[in-house]
């Protein structure tokens, strides 16, 4: 939560006078957002948000992530367009950053969703996956199975500083995911971070997914499994069954799930809850004390990993079979 | 630049049931503010800002605050306009802190603003003098004269540690300002903290002052020794005397300022120093490292009081005498 890149009236005017917007009328800094500076944006003609993509964005990335929006706005999906300018590109410069101005969703994410958000969630990431196809730009998971050793690598060492025999603990489930990964699942694009904060509902009606800066070519199970994670345990790390199943038969509604992704799913989700828990974990140990972002803590996804290695299978997180 | 407390949208939705703003279709912390929590709310009516009152703001000021924002745009004056809910009231809780929904202003603060700005802000701020005349409500400045000593007897002993020789210097300060303050000049309702983020434009036309959280009863050219302060010095910690020129101009062309008044600027424009000094250099101080709020320089405030003693007279801060 932190805008990490003010903009001055002048460096900002000159970014606007590419785009044909109209006159701004505001802008103010949004406290959401970890990875990038956003702002919201009012002109004489609409709403928008100005995105500032910070370090860890590369901007090689940004051509698939804006050209994911546009793909899945064209086929009906409810999610953020980015804006061109007036010479047809979406990327400009904007104190030295890469920036887009990208249409203003309107919404709500919710605090405290229950299980009828649960399931339009569900819904709403299958009908991301079947509009995902047949985009043409092509991202590999950096953060999948293949990512996390390097990523532990950097964190093992101090892991115990977090839990004693923590060390030990993740060393092991590294070597279970790594030799038991699912091959030949199907695959396609998956948001890869579809937690409540990216999710907008006006009322009680899901109105738009946004935030695909983490979006990906990876298992579509794997991005089911990540939305168990992040919508279907309460505070207390109990996980909610009665949400697990709103979510997977919102899902399943949209694009039925295969044998052997149903199979699988007890493992997805304990890799996607591993990934979560590595990289809050590399940031606990990193980040310096002083800096203006709120740390999370990495032992809830060690709770949420722990629980889906005693899960032996998908009718455990509520889904149905026919 | 922080959002302390967030709010779930059930809690929001409870709140705003006591208002006739229509239905919630957005909500978004804002990256700004240091006191309090700002949310910028959508609505099916209009635009608004919600506050949510932290810690450092006593509930007992808060119906002079809004009181006065009532009293200036009924005077027509540019500013946010408190929206009165069901029961006539201005006041709710939200998160267990008092909280007021408020007008949405349009217009940008300017990260630059140059000497034509400068008159413009003069200007506001004699018309707000004039406005605020005949507000019934009063409320002293618990940051004025009689407030500094407190506040440096908690920093004291530890401002060598920010630079070598201050405590000495700050001391022989804080006596010469507490024999020589005026007394008898024309006092009024005071802003007290018109700094640059606190003054919107459209284009350079200034579209209305915000945030009245320090307004007060106190002497109303210390007033303009704060706007000084906050608008003419450059980065690189020289005083602007064009700026000066044109923000006294814009001043006295609405409220002619007396002989007197002008007599004591220099002194009034060190005592805003030191005020300001003093408040960061507690915060400074005592601001744990974690904190999610930029500590700003408490020295930039030192050079601007060293400067402002060695002025004789106001024309060297551009005031220009028929």
């Amino acid at each position: 939560m932190a805008v990490y890149t003010d903009i001055t009236e002048d460096e900002l005017a000159a970014f606007l006078s590419d785009y044909d917007v109209g006159t701004l009328t505001a802008y103010k800094g949004i406290a959401e957002g970890v990875e990038n500076s956003n702002f919201l944006l009012h002109t004489t003609v609409a709403r928008y948000i100005l995105t500032l993509y910070e370090k860890r964005v590369d901007p090689a990335d940004l051509p698939f992530f804006l050209g994911l929006m546009q793909h899945l706005a064209d086929r009906g999906l409810s999610c953020p367009l980015p804006i061109a300018r007036r010479d047809g590109g979406h990327l400009g410069v904007l104190s030295g950053r890469p920036a887009a101005l990208i249409s203003f969703l309107e919404g709500v994410w919710l605090r405290k969703p229950e299980a009828e958000h649960c399931r339009q969630v569900g819904a709403a990431l299958a009908a991301m996956h079947l509009a995902g196809e047949g985009f043409a730009l092509k991202r590999a998971n950096a953060l999948s199975v293949s990512g996390w050793r390097p990523l532990w690598n950097n964190s093992a060492a101090r892991a115990d500083e977090v839990q004693a025999g923590l060390k030990d603990e993740i060393a092991a489930e590294l070597d279970a995911l790594e030799r038991n990964w699912p091959v030949g699942l199907p695959e396609g694009v998956c948001h890869a971070d579809l937690f409540p904060d990216n999710v907008f509902f006006l009322g009680d009606t899901l109105s738009g997914l946004i935030d695909f800066y983490f979006a990906c070519n990876d298992i579509l199970a794997y991005d089911v499994s990540v939305c168990l994670n992040a919508w279907c345990f309460e505070k207390d790390g109990a996980f909610n069954l009665t949400k697990g199943r709103a979510l997977l038969a919102g899902y399943t509604a949209v694009r039925p799930l295969s044998a052997g992704e149903a199979q699988a799913l007890p493992l997805l989700a304990r890799g996607s809850a591993l990934r979560f828990f590595l990289t809050r974990l590399y940031d606990w140990l990193m980040t310096p004390a002083g800096a203006l972002v709120v740390k999370k803590d990495p032992l809830e996804y060690l709770r949420k990993l722990r629980f889906h290695r005693a899960v032996s299978n998908a009718a455990e997180y509520g889904l149905e079979t026919a």
